[in-house]
């Protein structure tokens, strides 16, 4: 496999990074839902941890029942087993960063894992 | 563990989220150069693959030799041995987002892993 791949995201739509980047670690999403929109259904996962980036806009997840307000610079992490369904404010859009991995998979990191 | 967490990050600043988010598949961190800057090493990993997300400002990033210029909107996937370093442009900052994830560690993932 090529050391690196890269890809400029200019569309404001749904992107899955993992085959156009060959990532073998995790899923990224890019992901934009207009103002009073929402993802059309409740999910899950069996083994995958979720961790999302709010890049700009307002909105809503529930998690479990709960609600959570999400605006632009919150990142959050949810566990595979949580059920979750994210919506955009009624008002304003919301433009998120979806990332899936394995839920402990990660092993060592940052300065156990670097070489410097 | 709690089934989720939520952060808001406001301080242009590095931030790494695997402790305050409870992360177990990934470390993420939110990272910023002023215009001029660089990261002052050159780095690689042991098993780790990096995913980054440019989210605002321009600069370059030499991986293994080669000079990649990268600009708001651009994903990189780099293999954990590449060598790499970033640099702002010297008349722009730049801020991203880092995701470390173990390389190969992704089974199933989105269809394949979700439950709806």
């Amino acid at each position: 496999m090529k050391n690196y791949n890269k890809i400029s995201i200019t569309e404001d739509s749904r992107i899955e990074l993992h085959d156009k980047l060959g990532l073998t670690g995790a899923e990224v999403s890019i992901n934009t839902l207009p103002a009073g929109a929402n993802v059309p259904f409740i999910h899950s996962h069996k083994n995958n941890e979720e961790i999302y980036a709010i890049l700009d806009g307002e909105g809503l997840v529930i998690i479990d029942g709960e609600k959570i307000t999400i605006k632009t610079g919150d990142f959050l992490r949810i566990s595979p087993s949580a059920k979750r369904q994210f919506f955009a404010a009624p008002d304003k859009g919301i433009k998120y960063i979806c990332i899936q991995v394995k839920a402990n998979s990660l092993t060592a990191y940052t300065q156990s894992d670097a070489i410097i």
